[in-house]
């Protein structure tokens, strides 16, 4: 999500993949989420659900374009302990989509445009303000003070 | 869900909408729920999810008929900060309703009734409780234990 | 908390105990809890928290009282992945109690009575409501509308 | 999912069913999770979920085979306090399995074989390592240890 | 917490209660939440526990003043189906904070100035914000952009 | 906790800090995890709570040393949005650890051994297994599965 690519359109296609985990270790957990947006996933979260026998489980969340599930399955099945998911196909309404950079102390920052309808909404991009951040010792919430009036 | 309308059938069918959001604050999407079930959305819930880069976010869900799609839409995105949510249409089945109107220490006490085959449920209306332990200084507890019997 | 003795006093003491687990499954945790309550805890319960590297981790929470707490930990280190677990003392504020027995349904059923200055609560035996709720077939809801006029 | 039933296809179809309970008690939830399990529910899972009215409520997750939802159905009017539930068909991806049994420790100890594509694993059965740990009173872990290269 | 109160000292000492609910419907607990915090909590909160057999409870923790303690516990008592609750003292390092009021858009807003050491941040009152989005039936988020240069 | 360093004591003391965030992004939110565990904090972690006005909140957790507590403070305020926290002492229990190192794969593998009365425990490191697994495109499971006979 996080590429420069424009979005035209107000909608597309995904397929959203559960798998309740209970014989996992968080540790390894964390591990396969990485190993999954890696590798294309839209997507990955994690929620916290109450199994049977008192398991206090998770439940892995992958959001995957149809084109991507069967790589997907695959390292689901490889990474986690689950013996089977579910999934099911689901569309998704989104904003149009366009990109600027500006220079901000000497830096690219990268600002997003979204619309919908007579909706606008701009957002700096996260990863260039954390680079900012990080590199002045300001925390996030100063750095985005000083740089919302470029937008 | 709360109107005082008779249900008299065991199914109907819903969109449901869900929508990560790891860049609005909680204050935010407080009211945003609010604005959400103001205009007419079935039912507005969050869940807690981890999403990537160690966030701790919040799932909104957001229950609607069909035919409320589009203005829900057009307020989810102006009211949180998402770009884009994702949708598919479920079906319910639903118990039949009737309701009946009770007198508790002068007040409308409404009584709804729920029925699924031989199974007979009766509630009494939130609203009217918590008005009624409200205005003598009850708990809710003590409040449905003086109207057990009416229903 | 559910043997049938008096309790005449508004407080005690405890040690709480926390520890976060996350290099061991769901599976192991909730047998884990089973061996804790069997042991004399005074309750176990575990909560959702999401530790460093993404990890869906859970945190396991033990009270015990004081005299119990070296064999409480004993078994913690027998029982769950830990290396370490926090602790400290509280203070609890708790309602006088007395037990009745009532007969219901050819069962026994215990009543008990809980005070705390001007305030009285009754509650049902859990485990006596359960064993008429499954003996008759009844849902739990039903069984506490047949008895609820007992107390 | 404990049977000793042979799966030789990678997928199945099933219908997951979704409940919000706001207002009935966790010690009839917990109940609840029980009977549906004993009648033929694939998997019953909950998750914590905030209401309107800052209400800290449930969602129950109710996964059953098409063949099993009208009985389901029924059981969740009986035994919840829900008016109405959403639910939907989803699709499973799931490893071929296969069941060996060996002995340990004079114990029968059932070892299952998933299979997919070049992927497999090996699992001892849950309550075969849990007989094996009481009876020992060894914890879960050690069991596990004593066992690892016996698959 | 929202008062217009100068605070001018870092610390300050607070009780902090937990109470496991397992016996009462998250209607319930979402009334007493709006009963504590109309009788002087400094805070209430929601956390979701896993308890024995399966129960998807509620803690609820209540944060006061030593000298609030022994009101709020009595309306805990009253208003929570809890036979008792757990409690410690604990310190607070909290920031010191000055108000000043703005106009905008014919709209008392005040802003927050917090101060510990070199570090100064500036808050809008919440619920001024909320009035002047509400009146103009802006988002929060189109709120706040529109009076990022007033602080 | 990763260090190489031996422990040879069952106790030590920590101070255990609280904050709820209601007004900060779940984007801020991880960023300042990061940043209070590189500068020395034990352990960081959220845990999900809600809050009056139906907020989704989060309730932020830092363990640390006493000697670590004031410049773990100054951070906190610098990188959340909160005007205060909660903060209390807490004593720990501890199993005694030891370090060797062996070989696997022609890479260093780390494995802790941890001791508490006659309870013995052994971990191979975390960080090493996660090397070894990115460097062969192994799974974790199946990576611990191939060192499970060195320890
Ligand atoms: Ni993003
Ligand atoms: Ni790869
Ligand atoms: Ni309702
Ligand atoms: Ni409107
Ligand atoms: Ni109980
Ligand atoms: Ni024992
Ligand atoms: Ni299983
Ligand atoms: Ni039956
Ligand atoms: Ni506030
Ligand atoms: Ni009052
Ligand atoms: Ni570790
Ligand atoms: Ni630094």
């Amino acid at each position: 999500e996080h590429s420069n690519q424009e979005v035209k359109t107000n909608h597309d296609d995904i397929i959203k993949i559960e798998a309740n985990l209970d014989d996992q270790t968080p540790e390894q957990i964390g591990y396969a989420m990485d190993i999954l947006l890696e590798h294309g996933a839209l997507d990955v979260f994690c929620s916290s659900i109450q199994m049977k026998k008192n398991r206090p489980a998770t439940l892995l969340n992958v959001l995957v374009k149809p084109e991507a599930f069967d790589e997907i399955s695959y390292l689901i099945f490889k990474h986690t302990n689950t013996a089977g998911f579910r999934y099911q196909g689901m569309q998704r309404r989104i904003m149009k989509r366009e990109f600027k950079e500006v220079q901000f102390e000497n830096e690219n920052l990268r600002i997003k445009k979204y619309q919908y309808q007579d909706i606008e909404k701009f957002k700096p991009e996260f990863d260039d303000c954390e680079k900012i951040a990080t590199k002045n010792d300001w925390s996030l919430q100063a750095t985005y003070k000083k740089i919302q009036n470029l937008y």
